[in-house]
């Protein structure tokens, strides 16, 4: 019904995509900004590719969750900056994994209680 | 004989690859997409190239796996984001070589079973 | 008001981004470069994109900061080249934020002031 | 004599050299591929671009290496994938130089022959 | 005075900067090929682009050495390559300092000349 194939152009990376991938998660901004009858449709180009003001290196582990379930992303990619994305697609479940890992990184390594020697 | 050059689309990064190379392993889903009978066949755009909703950076190992034979893949890329498109795809050998790694990746790194000082 | 849609060549690499992203810092240079007024607006191509004789990569975190108020970037990408960047664009938090990175990265390591054995 | 620019499209990623360049070493496949007379020669889009089904971006170091002959590549990228390449375009040296790297990297560490305390 | 834009494409990779950033070394390798009355000149495309047969993308660092008097690159570029590079393109200063990082690196790390324990 809704494998109508999108092309974003997500701050110069071009993204190539289908309505049903972006509608995924009901609750998020993404849903709204490509349903038919909301006006937070993004703005289009003369070839129909649609215009995101945002990071686009970024907007891919964000495809990748809504393409697969699951979050994935390259080991040189920033978790804070993938955040700062979900968060602002309204993608709720991937904000908080995110959060989880960014929060992780940071704890205090354990000091070792080693016994002195006496 | 089969090999017809294919231009790919696969989430918005183009790939160059041959039918045969596509059609390497018959009991995966990307014979299955590229054999000419075959409903699975993935649609196209106007200059006749297939387009492919899933992520295009880790579909390369995935090539390079069919072209070579090998498992190579660069340090900065998630070996699971790997896997999650070589399930996808049916490739159940390199599903398989990646699993094990991801594994191994996890495994407890064992406790030097040191000799107490006396 | 501001939010047409402009296109960067900065360096050879591509950025969309819209003039009220780019005039967000009052007292930076990029502010005067997008003002309208302004004998610092960066010389066009044929087809309306900026030309910037800048790096282009290191330009990504930059409009990230812009579009989100965060710094965010990549962990192969160099602090001290994003900062000649943020320097040059005008960018005076952004530029303190990396000169701090980057002092604390240099910062010697403290020496584990170990009690001999005896 | 050789100086003639020719554009390669290697897997999707285009690389521009000179015949001179893929000439180099008289014993290679790559040798072949683009001597006039062979059989070898790749198949040509329409715009004259050779089309090559191999790995685009470990082609890279295998340009490098024609070029300077040096054989230099990126911190992320994979020597095996690189040595992958180097076999099949029949570059003895570099696979050899390759094959040295790959060899010392999964050389066990040597376990410091402490002696024990007593 | 040279300030015309120039749009470079090495070895596939294009980059874009003014001829003023070419020609700041008088030194160079590269001040020559874009001086306007040398025969080292590099050969056009049919659109301008001039054709240079080395590595795209350790071109980047040296562009940005012309643009900021600055050595700053990604963590995984091999500063091997861009030494190569830089020689190549006759940049005497940027060569030292690439040559000082790399002996650096290559350095014996000292053993810590432990007491034993008595």
């Amino acid at each position: 019904m809704n494998s109508e194939w999108i092309k974003l152009n997500v701050g110069g990376i071009i993204h190539h995509t289908t309505r049903t991938t972006l509608m995924k998660d009901e609750n998020s901004m993404l849903f709204r900004m490509f349903s038919y009858n909301d006006y937070m449709t993004p703005g289009r180009m003369e070839d129909g590719c649609y215009l995101i003001d945002r990071n686009g290196r970024y907007f891919e582990p964000i495809l990748n969750y809504l393409r697969t379930g699951q979050l994935t992303y390259d080991t040189n990619l920033s978790p804070e900056g993938i955040l700062e994305e979900a968060r602002f697609f309204g993608l709720d479940e991937l904000s908080y994994e995110l959060q989880k890992i960014i929060d992780k990184k940071e704890e205090p390594k354990n000091i070792d209680d080693t016994t002195p020697l006496t």
